[in-house]
């Protein structure tokens, strides 16, 4: 790729072994949300931890109530190098539905360059190349270019509540002058960019109970107030007919961009194209762009929703409660204890007299990231962006989340710089997860280009 | 119990033999929805038709594209007697959620005298009662008191689509002066009463479509439209805020009873003892009473709800689906095809532009019915109810379906009886049903006196 990577970098990166240790790490089913896993999630940290420690990074496993947190270390480059604070997790969304998927999510199997498996982007694959990147580089020189810290936790897709918790106790340790969070993406393979933020995350269970069970809605059809209805009822006046959030107070704080905000980023919406890859466009707030409604502007989605009998056939059930997910995706100055809170409040307000509603929220809420292209780090991260890929980086924002990575930031008293090369169209969290090894590389390369640069050599 | 049944017929009920046949036939899992379930269907039927032949009736196995229908008669009372054709089914309901039953459901278990299993009432206690009945009354005589032919079907639960299309072949054999339908129920034990009506029932799913698969909630949320609030605005719009369904022309041709009718009718609701048993009885229009709401009014209820994720845990997903299972219990007058159509477009007309909507209507709609207390047959009924019981009977109305009956009672040129002595907390189509071994024996008492007093005999 860029003739400023050396020679012995190009020929440590032998795709073949790179991919058959890649697939051990996605085997695992390192799904973090559900109990079921516990020992599957345990797994793969041990044999994360033993991967890393074959190339001589110091590495100690950090307990907690969950699943356990990797931190791994090399200090080496010495205090008058930067400090950078990696993130990443090696946890992963569940799979269902199941019969979604062409091959099996924790088989992974290559089609047309890229590598199908749940995690295979989010984030085993974002994680292993900066893994091959730290390896690389202890292998060539013994020593990093920067001092690094690396978290890889086991609980970003349930809240890392487990980091959270921890945050206090390792304050000193965590201390670092940016952290680097490798879990984000660009728009478009030939569009390198560095991402500015990431939005903050609440997450509810919202419950309706009814009669003392399930009824025959023939016997009682009529008589007592279906739980599906009250919970349709309550899920569809939290949005107005402009697509907006009733929940009062829910946009207190949202902000506009300075122009001079708005022209740092590349605005790069082709509506034909997503709605070919993804279905029509048309959801959220009327009075904002696709991209305006993703980036900048919070949203209320409703996850999931269950009651009574949906299998096969057909079963005359009035349930005795109906239930459904909800989580929000926060902007800057939202807070999310706060939003938390109207939402709870509002949902109770909206529940019908003739049935209770209980709003339970997640733990593990995080708020917005926004981050400044005026740093030095975010500047390394573009330049070797723009070199790897051989077109300029540019700036762009993410709808997503990294629940932990305000906390971690403030814990740190570090900037952020949020990387990574996941596309639009890998579905993430979905079934065929996918990512290609041709960005598999340009990851390792980029890290290892980063590294290089804020650790003041050219090569 | 009353002095007019005979010590042969008395004698004749063992409740520990018929305990031990009755669990026998509970055992089957004849859930006729799930095609899982078609051997244990298939199982259940023959077994019964093993039984029916060893008291000598001729029974017969109609064939259909589901599960099978058993067809019994005995016309040895000649042509003078009436003809009754006596309906029941050997069909049950799924048993989701299994984890809320006490006992398992296909491993009958009494506990306070009430015999527990999926069921156990709806409808094989009222059919094994029946059957008891007819086996007593040949035992005794040889032959039936009346005319008898018996269909037993498989397929109630669904709709009795294979009945519905054999009843032009078989309307000859079906020739009947009455159609008595055993699978209704009496408002309290000590309230014993003929039930001259149910209500219609006409099914649907609804399925919304919106993306092309599920998104990530976070790279997607604010963009496309989510199916999970589609389904929810098109549902809770299918009500107004008096608790009336909304959908052009559904109370089309809906009459209120005369006063005569209303006279004749025991309006017994204690609205105290319900909610105590069930819960709030504040569902439905408001302009009507709970039992007007039940008997005389239609009503569309929820009855299945998914999209999503729903387990353990959460999951930031937009789905690329939801759907919804609902149902319209019908008053007289109402045409079932007539209104499903007008359902079918009521939903499509609102279903957001952003995404698609598909609603099939399931086979096996039926009519609503309603009887005159003027029949001989009825009143051979109630005052077959008032021996057995020792205390008036009454007339009630049932919001409850039995899909075929309105045609088979047209195929059969006959009036109808509705009778049984299922109770309103006997929890059909729910968790841990039940059905009192005390009211398995009055049914079956109540069988053989309708039969005899029928027959011209007071023995």
């Amino acid at each position: 790729m860029s003739s400023k990577t050396c020679a012995f970098i190009e020929d440590f990166y032998q795709e073949a072994i790179i991919k058959e240790e890649f697939f051990q790490f996605l085997r695992f089913q390192s799904i973090s949300t559900d109990p079921a896993y516990r020992t599957d999630v345990r797994a793969c940290a041990d044999w994360l931890k033993d991967y890393i420690e074959t190339f001589d990074m110091d590495i100690d496993v950090w307990e907690t109530d969950g699943h356990p947190i990797l931190f791994a270390k090399d200090l080496s480059a010495g205090p008058d190098k930067p400090t950078l604070l990696l993130y990443n997790h090696y946890d992963v969304q569940p799979v269902d539905p199941l019969d979604e998927w062409v091959s099996h999510p924790f088989e992974p199997e290559v089609r047309d360059g890229e590598v199908f498996a749940r995690g295979a982007v989010d984030n085993k694959g974002q994680c292993f190349y900066v893994l091959q990147a730290l390896k690389a580089l202890m292998a060539r020189d013994g020593k990093l270019p920067v001092n690094i810290k690396w978290i890889i936790e086991g609980e970003e897709e349930t809240g890392s509540s487990g980091l959270h918790k921890l945050l206090d106790e390792k304050k000193a340790t965590l201390k670092a002058d940016d952290l680097v969070v490798v879990d984000v993406g660009i728009e478009a393979a030939d569009k390198p960019a560095v991402t500015l933020s990431v939005r903050g995350i609440i997450t509810f269970d919202v419950e309706v109970h009814g009669s003392k069970g399930d009824l025959h809605s023939g016997s009682h059809g009529g008589i007592v107030y279906n739980p599906n209805r009250a919970l349709a009822e309550i899920l569809s006046s939290l949005y107005d007919n402009t697509g907006a959030v009733t929940v009062p107070g829910f946009y207190d704080g949202v902000e506009t961009l300075s122009d001079e905000e708005k022209n740092a980023i590349a605005w790069d919406f082709d509506q034909d194209i997503y709605e070919e890859t993804f279905g029509k466009a048309l959801g959220g707030e009327r009075a904002y762009s696709p991209l305006e409604r993703n980036w900048l502007r919070p949203t209320l989605e409703i996850n999931g929703m269950e009651g009574g009998y949906s299998g096969e056939g057909f079963k005359t059930v009035i349930p005795a409660k109906a239930k459904a997910k909800i989580s929000c995706r926060l902007v800057p100055k939202q807070d999310p204890m706060k939003v938390s809170e109207r939402i709870k409040k509002h949902i109770e307000f909206l529940c019908p007299a003739s049935v209770d509603v209980s709003v339970t929220c997640h733990r593990g809420q995080g708020g917005a990231i926004r981050t400044t292209p005026n740093s030095k780090t975010v500047q390394a991260f573009r330049d070797a962006y723009t070199e790897v890929n051989g077109t300029p980086c540019s700036y762009i924002l993410s709808g997503g989340s990294i629940p932990v990575a305000a906390e971690l930031a403030k814990t740190a008293g570090s900037g952020i710089v949020l990387m990574g090369y996941c596309l639009p169209d890998d579905a993430l969290h979905a079934p065929n997860e996918h990512f290609g090894l041709d960005r598999m590389k340009k990851g390792f390369l980029t890290i290892v280009r980063a590294l290089e640069m804020l650790g003041g050599s050219s090569q």
